[in-house]
C-alpha cells in the first residue's frame, strides 16, 4: 500500500529546495500563464461563437485540472487562501456550468454541446479523467468535499452514458486518463461503481472496432489488442503510459495476474528496449510515438515531459504489485533526469521535449530558407499552444512524497533518498540525508519490525550499519532502529546496448542516479569531437551559477588534417572536459549538448 | 580548350559498359516514362483548360530537352533511326507550336499564355536553357540545323524582352541555366549577340531587388549578391552549380578575372567544407540546398544526382580557366561515386538524392502512424514527378568523352583514365586502361609536342616510364610517345575534417577514386556495431553479382551487455567487414548501408 500522501513529509534537502521552487514560484507562473491564455476564464464556459475569438481547446479542462491538482497538494501543508480562492473559483466555474446530468467539459458545452461523447477522439474523458485526479487530490488535501461531489455526478453520468443508458457513440476512450482516475476515485469514496466502471473501460480496450485517429492505426491510442494481450509498448507515449499505470493498479486492486502479466510484458519492454538513459520514453515526434526497439536517437528524441512523469506513475503503480527495485531504480532515474530536466533551473519555463543532444548549427543550417529542419527547441518556453506539461510538472514536484515509502505484508519500504519523514500510526522513519549529493543515508525507525532499504542499480559499494538480508534490490533489516547507509556516489561511464545506433564505443556518465551531459557554454570546441579517457581522473567541482555538482574529467580533442578529407591519422589531444547534470542543460543561453561521447585509452 | 565531342572516342573499359547501358537500355527507359507521364505529348501543346487532366508542369520542357541532348550524343556516333525519329518528333512539337516571336514553353503556351515572362519564379528560362543546349548537342552531333534556328529564334526574342524592349516583367531568374546555355549557343553560332545576352543575364544578378520564392530569401537562387561578389555556396545546389558554372565559362571567355575569383571562392567552399566523400552536395532537403560548412549528415544528406552532375560541370569550366588537378579530381571523385549512384545496376532506376546511410530501422520506426520521417528513399525509382536527374543521367553518361581531354597553351592534358582516342588534326592520343579495376594506363602520343597527366590525389605511390616534370598536379612530359603509367590501387582509409559532425574517429575506405560503403545484405549485423581495424588486412574479391570488386577487411563488432544500460565496458569481436563500391549501393532489395566506420587499433 501507498501511505496516504499527507502522512510523509519531506523535511530538506534536495528535493525540499524544488518542493519550494514549485510552491513558490512555478504554481503562480503556470497559473499566470494559463491565465493569459484563457484557460481559466475559459472554465465560466463564457466563450460565445459570434465572438471572433478561437474556442477553447479540447483539453483545457485536463491543464486546468492537473494545475489544481498540484494547488491541492501544496495547499494539504501550506496555507495559502490566494492559492484557494484560485482553485475555489475553478470549482465554482465547473458547479456553474455543470450540465444537469453531470457532464463538464469546456469545449462541448460552448463549442459542440449537440456532440457530446459521440467521438471517442475529442478527449472529453481525458479531461474528465484529470478532473477526477483534481477532485480527489483537493478533498484529500483539504477535507473540502464540493469539487469531489460534483466530480462523482460526472462518473455517475459517464456511467449511465458508457454502461447503462449507452447513449455515448463510442465504447473507450481515445485518450486514455479516465482509467486510472476512476481508480483514485473509487479508493476516496469506496464505492465499488467506480472500480466497475473502471473495470469497464480497461477491460473493453480492443474488443471491438473502434474509430481511430485519421493519421494512425490502432496501436496508436493502445486499442490495438485486449489489454491483457499486449506485450509490446505502442503508439502515443503518455496515453499509453496512463493506460498502463491503469491496467497496472487494477491488477493490484482486483487481484489480477493476468492483467499483472501483461504490465510486466509492457514494463520490460519500456525499460530494456525503449527508454533513454535519462528515463524519458517515446522517441519520436510524429505521435509523440514509442517507436520500435532500441530506437532511440539523441538530437531527435522526443522524450515529452509528460511521459518521463507517467512512466514514474507506472513504475509506483508495478510497486505496489511487486517488490524489485527496478521499479524504484526506474523511477529515481526518471525523477532526477528526464523529468527534472523539463523545468527551467529559474522555475519559470519548460521543456515539452527532452532531447540528449543539442547541436545548434542544424538548427541554423537552411541558411535561406523560411523552412527549418524539424528538431525540438533549445530553450525552455513558459507556456505552449498544447500545454500539459507543466502543469503536470506541478502536481509531481508538490507530491514527491508519495514515491519515498510503502508498506506491503507488514514490510516498511524506504524506495528514494529524501530527507522526509513518515508517521503511519505508533510507526514511524526519519530519514536524514543530503542525497544526491552526498551517499549518506541516516534512516531512524520506530515500532517498526521489519524495514527494506532499495540498494540502487548504479551503486557498486555500499555499507549499510547493522545486519541484512538482500533480496529483489532491497537490503531487508528486522528491527531496525538506527541505521547507517553509505552509498558510494562516484562518477561512472555507462555504456548502451550494442543494437541502440549511434551509441557504439560511446559512453555516458553518471554520478548516481544522475547523468551528466557536456554544454558548449563549458566546452569551448564542437562537441562532437570530445571523447572520454577510459580512466576519467575526475574531480568533482561546485559550481555557483546553478548551483550544482559539475564534474570534471579527462579527454580528448580529435584533430584531424585542415582539408576535408584526407588519409585516416587519427590524432587526439588530451583535454579536461566539463560536465554538469543533464537536468540542468539549457539554462545558460542557446547551446551545444551532448550526453554520449566516444571512449579512448 | 575542350576538343570537339567527337573528336575524343571511349572505346572499352568501365566507362564503354557504362555508355553502353545508357545508350542501350537508360535512354529508352527514360523515353518510355516520360512517355507514360505525358511529357512528350505535352510538348505538341495539346493540353486544354478543361481536360480534367493537370496541366504539363512547369519544368517539363526541361525534363525532355536533357533527354534530347542525352539522344544527340548518342547519335553522333550511333546510327538510330528511331531514336532520331523521337527526335525529330519534339523539334517538330517545337516547330509547331513555337510562337510568332519566337517564345516556346509548354506550361506558358497552353495554361496562362498571358503570363509569359511575368515571374522570375516559374522556370521558363530555366527551360529554354536546356532547348538551347539540347539544339546546340543536336547540331553538332547530326549537322541537323533545324532546331538550333528555332533556338535562336527564341535566344533572339528573349534579347528583346529582357534587354532591348523589356517586356519581361523581371531581370534575373529564379533557376539559372539560360546563362551557360548561351555561351554554348553563342560558340557554336559565333555571334556575339548571345555572349551579350549571357554577361547579361550573368552581370544583373544582385544588381536589383527582385521577386523572392515565398519559402526562401534573396541567397536561395543565387541573387544575394552580385556574382563577382560571391563567397559562399548558397541556396538551390543545382541552380547554384549552373550558375556557378556560367560564370567560370564567362571568365574564361571573357578574360574576366574578378569573376573567376570568385568562382575560386565558391570552389574552394564547396570543396573545402561543403562536399561529401561522394563529391554529393547539396546537404538539405529543404530546398535542395547548400547549408553551412561542414554540414554534411550521412543518413539524410540529399546530395541530388543533378547536383552531382552540375558539380562535374563546374569543375570543366574551371578546368579550362587554370590547371590544377583539384579540378579534375574532384571530376573523378563526383564521377565515379556521387553520379554513378544515381543510377540502378540495371540502368533503368534512379536515385534523386544520394544518401551515405541507410538504416531500415528509421524508415519503419513509426509503427503506429500514416506519417513517417523524412528520409531519403531506400531503392531507385524509374521516374520522380520532378524527374530532372534520369534525363541529366542520359545526357551524361553519353558525353563522358568530353571529361577526358583538353588542350592548353599548346599541352595536350589527360584529366580522367578512360580507354579511349583523342584525335585533333595530326595530334593523337590513345589511351588503353582497365581503370578503376586497374592501375596502369598506356599512352600513345603522336604528333604532340608536351603532353601533362594528372596524378590523382588518392594516388600515394607510382611510376611513370618516361622522364616528367610534376605542377600543379600533373606529370608534365616533353615529346612523349609511349608512355607506360601504373598508379598503385589500394585499399586506403580516409577520415574527414574533425568539424563534420559526427565523423570524429571515423573512417570511410576507397580504393582508387571509388568510395567504399557497407551494406547490410552483405554484413549480418547492425552496421552501427562495425568498425575498420587501423590495419585493414584487406583483400579483393570479384562479386559476379554486382559485376565489381568487393573489398573484405579487418574490422570489429562492438559487443555490449544484455541490458540497455550497464557500467562501460567496450568489448570488441574480430571479424570481417565486406564492402563494395557506394555507387552499386542499394541494387539488391532494401538493405542497411553505411559508408563511415569508426577506426579501432
Amino acid at each position: 500500500m501507498n501511505f496516504k500522501f499527507t502522512d510523509v513529509n519531506i523535511t530538506g534537502g534536495f528535493w525540499k529546495k524544488l518542493e519550494e521552487r514549485n510552491r513558490n514560484i512555478t504554481i503562480n507562473a503556470v497559473y499566470d500563464r494559463f491565465s493569459d491564455t484563457g484557460r481559466f476564464e475559459a472554465m465560466h464556459c463564457t466563450w460565445k461563437q459570434d465572438s471572433g475569438i478561437p474556442a477553447p481547446s479540447i483539453f483545457w479542462d485536463s491543464d486546468v485540472a492537473k494545475w489544481v491538482e498540484g494547488a491541492a497538494y501544496i495547499l494539504a501543508k501550506h496555507e495559502n487562501p490566494d492559492l484557494m480562492a484560485k482553485v475555489e473559483d475553478v470549482i465554482d466555474a465547473i458547479e456553474e456550468n455543470q450540465w444537469e446530468d453531470g457532464y463538464y467539459n469546456i469545449y462541448f458545452t460552448v463549442g459542440e454541446p449537440e456532440s457530446r461523447f459521440k467521438s471517442r477522439l475529442n478527449h472529453e474523458l481525458y479531461c474528465a479523467g484529470h478532473l477526477i485526479e483534481a477532485a480527489v487530490a483537493y478533498y484529500e488535501a483539504t477535507g473540502r468535499d464540493r469539487f469531489l461531489k460534483l466530480m462523482e455526478k460526472y462518473a455517475d453520468y459517464i456511467e449511465r452514458a458508457f454502461v447503462t443508458e449507452k447513449t455515448a457513440k463510442f465504447v473507450t476512450p481515445g485518450h486514455e486518463e479516465i482509467e486510472l482516475a476512476l481508480l483514485r476515485l473509487y479508493r476516496c469514496t469506496k464505492k465499488e461503481k467506480y472500480l466497475d466502471l473502471c473495470k469497464f473501460f480497461v477491460n473493453s480496450r480492443g474488443q471491438q472496432k473502434e474509430e481511430v485517429y485519421p493519421f494512425a492505426n490502432e496501436a496508436y491510442d493502445q486499442h490495438n489488442l485486449p489489454a491483457r494481450e499486449l506485450s509490446l509498448a505502442e503508439g502515443h507515449s503518455v496515453r499509453a503510459l496512463y493506460f498502463y499505470t491503469a491496467m497496472a493498479d487494477l491488477a493490484n486492486q482486483a487481484n489480477d495476474t493476468e492483467l499483472l502479466s501483461a504490465c510486466k510484458r509492457l514494463f520490460d519492454d519500456i525499460v530494456n528496449r525503449k527508454m533513454y538513459i535519462t528515463g524519458g520514453v517515446g522517441s519520436s515526434y510524429i505521435g509523440e510515438n514509442f517507436t520500435v526497439a532500441y530506437d532511440l536517437p539523441s538530437e531527435n528524441a522526443y522524450t515529452e515531459t509528460c511521459a518521463a512523469i507517467a512512466l514514474i506513475f507506472f513504475c509506483q503503480k508495478m510497486l505496489e504489485n511487486e517488490i524489485n527495485s527496478v521499479y524504484a531504480d526506474t523511477m529515481e532515474r526518471v525523477m532526477y533526469n528526464g523529468m527534472l530536466s523539463g523545468t527551467s533551473y529559474d522555475g519559470k519555463a519548460f521543456f515539452y521535449e527532452n532531447p540528449l543532444e543539442i547541436n545548434l548549427r542544424n538548427h541554423y543550417r537552411n541558411t535561406s530558407l523560411v523552412k527549418k529542419d524539424r528538431l525540438p527547441i533549445t530553450q525552455r518556453k513558459e507556456v505552449f499552444d498544447c500545454s500539459c506539461c507543466p502543469p503536470n510538472i506541478n502536481r509531481v514536484f508538490s507530491s514527491m512524497e508519495q514515491y519515498i515509502y510503502t508498506k506491503k505484508d507488514g514490510v516498511y519500504y524506504v524506495h528514494q533518498f529524501m530527507q522526509s519523514t513518515l508517521k503511519d500510526g505508533n510507526a514511524a522513519i526519519v530519514q536524514t540525508t543530503d542525497f544526491p549529493h552526498c551517499g549518506k543515508i541516516s534512516l531512524k525507525f520506530n515500532g517498526i519490525k521489519t524495514a527494506a532499504v532499495r540498494i540502487p542499480y548504479w551503486c557498486r559499494e555500499f555499507s549499510i550499519s547493522v545486519p541484512y538480508k538482500a533480496e529483489n534490490g532491497y537490503a531487508y533489516i528486522e528491527n531496525p532502529e538506527n541505521v547507517e547507509i553509505e552509498f558510494k556516489l562516484e562518477p561512472v561511464l555507462y555504456g548502451a546496448n550494442a543494437e541502440v545506433n549511434g551509441l557504439s564505443g560511446k559512453a555516458a556518465l553518471m554520478y548516481g542516479p544522475i547523468v551528466y551531459c557536456v554544454e558548449g557554454v563549458d566546452n569551448n570546441v564542437n562537441l562532437h569531437r570530445l571523447s572520454f579517457a577510459e580512466i576519467l581522473n575526475a574531480s568533482l567541482e561546485h559550481t555557483d551559477e546553478l548551483d550544482t555538482t559539475a564534474i570534471i574529467t579527462d579527454g580528448y580533442i580529435y584533430n584531424a588534417p585542415e582539408s576535408l578529407y584526407a588519409p585516416f591519422a587519427a590524432s587526439y589531444e588530451k583535454v579536461r572536459i566539463k560536465l554538469i547534470p543533464y537536468y540542468l542543460f539549457a539554462n545558460r543561453g542557446e547551446s551545444d549538448m551532448l550526453v554520449w561521447l566516444d571512449v579512448r585509452k
